[in-house]
């Protein structure tokens, strides 16, 4: 757990756990690092953790990933068991069994595919979770309806946040999620489609990650890295322009301008480049293929991006004129 | 690779490979860190290496754990083939999917389990290898026949090195190997069968890891872990006193004495506590059950544990004398 989630959630409900110890880190993105895990691992070595042991992540995604990635290499693996505290690791990050931490300024970079004991989804650690890290995690729902399910989207898209079921729609998060990466556990094929968005969200993520007062939450960059791949969708003729512009409107009536300056496009462009989907060198990213459906393996080239882009910013041009 | 493989066998092997960059790290037990670790994923990383790259390691057992280990956590796994140059790593490291690095004075203590896509065997890279490699590996040679095949310790046991038919005994090993890990690959099982010697002669070879003039290579550590656990085979009468007699003579005419101080059998017995087979902080070994075939989950107390060294050590005295 990190400082947060002892305070907010390690409380409730350490009276129905058995005898145990705790890891605390501290929180944030920055320390999802191999230095934390060293410290992680070494913890686990003096509290004489064995192979029998079990390592439970209460957190985000940062501690998910991380406390997961450090379960699944400690004596070559132990079982472990997520509770995801956030919006975003509930409906995302604790599905699907993708561990690792960043590396250098790489998101994910180093870690490995494996499934937790169980996931333990409790909706009531919402209630002391910043409002900023509802609309991170709300994206990833958005982007479950976009790419799976067009009468959800249908539903969804004129609301606000404070409108919306979020018990109902993080149960249908999760079994969109469920469904595809069972099917697809190692992303050879459809499960590269949960990957929309994160391409060129990723790349803008990992582009803010080390600079100052303009830090981006993974939501955000996903919901311009959406605006983004809809927007490629559409100029590829895979989606309608109507569609495209529900898509800008809804996630423009949510998420806060973030202007990208064009002096920053090549650097973001050339983090796509890191993308664990590319082949050969090329982007390939997962667009929308209609609403509801999804095309992967489609390349980006850099013109395309820069484009999408300048579209994603055009819209606070137009709203100053 | 490295500068000893890079030299006597990338040079053999180099012209019949496709299109490829290479990696060279230090060579040694003590570069088998995730300090070097985050070194080759750097380079992977700038070598643009992605998702469908492949990944060989050229070397002995240090190569093998941890180039397995970065190419199975790049990017959450890329596939990878083993080319183990040295008699340790072909008839041990290179077969059953362990990989990984040491983590503070605890060896391989951070890892997973997963399978190259080949393992590529070539003994006339031993032409080049010191006879103190040689004689390492052979201590699991050794240990495939006491465990698996009393026939092949018969026919073994009366030559020296020298007189043995290396190729069938490496073709041996392996097969022992193969078998025992494909039926239990995530060792809950028979595959803890392989740890005899291990349990006491891993603790050996870590204690001296970092005791300067005092190299234990792995295969003369596990030597004296076999004398030791197959004493206390003998004294739970799981085997004969012939048996021992014998286990002890052939490995004692095969590997330098090595004089362990009854001052370090403490630390040495603690370390067996950081033994991945271990559960509830017992110190879990497998004990030969008869020569040819194993006893796991056997409870080692201290007391047993310092009785065998003490045996391991008594032959010496008698020598002198």
């Amino acid at each position: 757990m990190d400082e947060n989630t002892e305070k907010h959630c390690y409380l409730l409900i350490r009276d129905f756990l058995p005898a145990h110890h705790t890891i605390k880190i501290k929180s944030g993105e920055e320390q999802k690092t191999l230095e934390t895990c060293s410290v992680i691992w070494d913890k686990m070595t003096s509290l004489n953790m064995d192979r029998h042991s079990l390592f439970i992540n209460l957190g985000g995604g940062v501690i998910g990933d991380m406390g997961g990635f450090c379960a699944a290499t400690y004596k070559r693996g132990i079982r472990f068991i997520q509770i995801p505290t956030t919006l975003l690791s509930q409906v995302d990050a604790s599905i699907g069994g993708k561990l690792g931490v960043d590396f250098k300024q790489f998101k994910n970079h180093i870690g490995v595919f494996k499934n937790p004991e169980k996931v333990i989804i409790h909706t009531p650690f919402f209630k002391t979770l910043p409002y900023s890290e509802i609309r991170s995690g709300f994206a990833e729902i958005i982007k479950h309806c976009l790419i799976a399910d067009k009468e959800k989207w249908a539903a969804i898209k004129g609301k606000s946040i404070a409108e919306q079921n979020i018990d109902d729609l993080v149960a249908h998060s999760i079994s969109v999620k469920s469904n595809i990466v069972e099917e697809d556990p190692l992303e050879k094929n459809i499960r590269k489609g949960l990957n929309f968005g994160h391409t060129i969200g990723h790349a803008i993520e990992s582009y803010y990650l080390d600079k100052p007062n303009q830090k981006l939450l993974h939501g955000e960059a996903i919901a311009i890295g959406m605006i983004c791949e809809s927007y490629i969708s559409q100029k590829l003729n895979l989606i309608t322009k109507d569609d495209l512009q529900e898509i800008k409107n809804f996630i423009y009536s949510i998420y806060p301008f973030f202007e990208i300056p064009d002096k920053n496009y090549k650097d973001i462009i050339s983090l796509t480049l890191q993308d664990k989907k590319n082949k050969d060198s090329k982007v390939l990213a997962a667009l929308l293929d209609g609403i509801g459906k999804i095309k992967i393996n489609v390349e980006l080239t850099p013109e395309l991006i820069a484009e999408s882009i300048d579209y994603y910013n055009a819209e606070k041009r137009h709203k100053k004129m």
